[in-house]
């Protein structure tokens, strides 16, 4: 493989979408990455867990230490219909396409390239590392979650991460996420008695209680929302009884509900919610929940506010601060040190034709540049 | 066949049963019964609608005019495990056993025996009548219901008619009823929008309108209860959503209840009202209804008073005048007559060893006997 000139991101998020990474295969992605960033100076660990492989790469042993987070793993292909092969990193029109281009093979080969241009004037006043998995698109058990424990126990707690997600909607410097909701799914069942419908005084309707309990929980939002959230979000996904008997009253009757919550939640106190009110109304209940996520926020402070800054300098936007959406590693980081999200215009993908401008490319190394600039001095 | 001795039941009830009348067969017992009726005096009209034999018979042509309403098909026998064959008329320590015992060929010969007690005096002072179906224990089309339709169209209008279904729980003379509620079914589609969990603002879940409906429906009871009713009862019986996916809000919810209703509603009162509720409720909605009997009741007057007393004087037993239990074809006679039902014990009915004790035989006979030389005097 020809070195790629560093300060250019294309390159190497060529060089990237041109391996076959589609989670949990690594095709190469991690060699590629931890050879460009050995000639620049950083000291690579590959941690393979399991059948994912990772690395964490540091250069400098001071503070402030500056982290980004990313993945080298893909989604599928999925359907043909591209108009350029999804494993080629083909330019056209000032376009680069393949699957990885938004999300985030570009996005970690422009941070290289701005590591490129600051490390240029000499070695870092502080440190800058590297937190790359290859299995973000996939369950996300041996990938971001382990490392942050070997980061851990290895005494790697940076100061500040940026995770480098497509986070714009549209336009290249409209929106930093600087929290997500928390996400929990509850199954419910509810048993009664059964009988005839012509005496149900001898019976005991558990789909009347399941109601009531279900009631009472959609009756009024959880939240109004806070600082720098949405409201939180009660949906009750499924109800299934599956009697067919129309003069039968059944002995069970089950619900599914997701719940996207925000900061003024957790698991916990949702959980212990949903039980109190089970208890109130539903007489005997099961209940099984599923924390997929808690939320976290981080709250504006220096390091968030260079960060604006640096998108604000190069872009001449200002990036809104923003909490919805689905979940992303972030999730795991925000219980090492602060963490937020910047990366590229998000609108391709996990579509067919996923595709960059590569202007947009060189625009994201140009503000992660900025951000070590004035952060690391 | 001998003819039977007629003032005592047990041999005519005999003949019936050993009739196997299953329904919709009639295997004889009509004929049976209409020879009968015949040697009695009695005009009678067989009346076959579809592949159901029926018969009308009525003695006199002045009023007052009383008819008894019955059926001679009875359900099968089921599994084995009878102590004495299911259509044999076999009596044992007293006991008569088989199908059709108490449901309802052992009243039919109770009432013919009675008939045959009042006639021996000389030609009634008013009418007497008999209804008789070979379709109660099936679709109930073709029986009761086309057989009133040609009573109405002869001018056979009874001025009260009991129906012998056996309505007494463990002793003879504890029940006679005066009324039945009625039963409605409806099937509930409520319509949204589907969507993701995480952006609920996008979607419209049909899940959350359907409690807000079955809440509003269960929220206080339809009722408390009337003069000679208990309160109706409506039971949700199935909720079918169907989502496996817990991050998707689903387009789509239904539900089926039963109403069992008193006299304070009708299949129309309660069809407008689950309308009502769902408009305020439901949004985009489909509303199925099925009624399957209206209620009825046959308020305390003299003819009633006579059974009571007939009841009584008999037994010694106050009947208590109850609206309880499921449908019978007394629901079809209400539209013609006042209509009560008296007849036998029935904790055996349309169970193996369905068996009915000689002597209520006997005193069913003497009760409907009461009733006709009290009446026709």
């Amino acid at each position: 493989m020809t070195p790629a000139p560093l300060h250019d991101p294309l390159p190497l998020a060529q060089a990237l979408i041109r391996c076959a990474s589609v989670t949990p295969a690594d095709a190469g992605a991690q060699a590629v990455l931890a050879e460009t960033l050995e000639r620049l100076g950083f000291t690579v660990t590959r941690l393979r867990f399991g059948e994912i492989e990772n690395l964490f790469a540091r250069i400098g042993t001071a503070g402030p230490h500056l982290c980004f987070a990313g993945h080298t793993d893909v989604v599928p292909a999925g359907d043909a219909g591209w108009s350029a092969g999804p494993f080629d990193g083909t330019v056209r029109d000032g376009m680069l396409y393949g699957r990885g281009a938004c999300d985030m093979k570009g996005a970690v080969a422009a941070f290289v390239a701005a590591c490129a241009g600051h490390l240029a004037d000499g070695p870092p006043r502080g440190s800058i590392s590297l937190l790359i998995t290859g299995d973000e698109e996939g369950v996300a058990i041996d990938g971001t979650a382990r490392v942050l424990e070997w980061m851990a126990e290895a005494g790697q707690v940076p100061d500040f991460c940026v995770v480098g997600e497509p986070t714009n909607p549209a336009r290249l410097g409209e929106m930093i996420k600087i929290g997500r909701r928390g996400s929990l799914n509850a199954r419910i069942a509810v048993h009664g008695r059964q009988g005839h419908v012509a005496y149900p005084h001898r019976a005991d309707n558990p789909v009347h209680r399941l109601v009531h309990v279900l009631s009472a929980l959609t009756a009024a939002p959880l939240d109004a929302g806070s600082d720098w959230f949405e409201p939180s979000s009660l949906q009750v996904t499924s109800i299934d009884v599956g009697n067919p008997a129309t003069n039968v009253i059944p002995a069970i009757a089950r619900a599914a509900l997701n719940i996207r919550f925000n900061d003024r939640h957790s698991g916990a106190t949702l959980t212990a919610w949903l039980r109190a009110v089970l208890a109130q109304h539903a007489g005997q209940f099961e209940l099984e929940v599923a924390v997929s996520g808690e939320s976290f926020l981080t709250a504006p402070g220096p390091l968030l506010e260079r960060l604006q800054a640096a998108v604000h300098g190069v872009t001449g936007l200002e990036p809104q601060l923003d909490t919805g959406g689905g979940t992303s590693d972030a999730r795991f980081i925000s219980r090492l040190c602060p963490v937020a999200e910047f990366g590229l215009v998000g609108s391709t993908m996990h579509q067919v034709d996923e595709r960059v401008p590569v202007e947009d490319l060189r625009q994201l190394a140009r503000v992660y540049r900025h951000l070590l600039d004035t952060v690391l001095t």
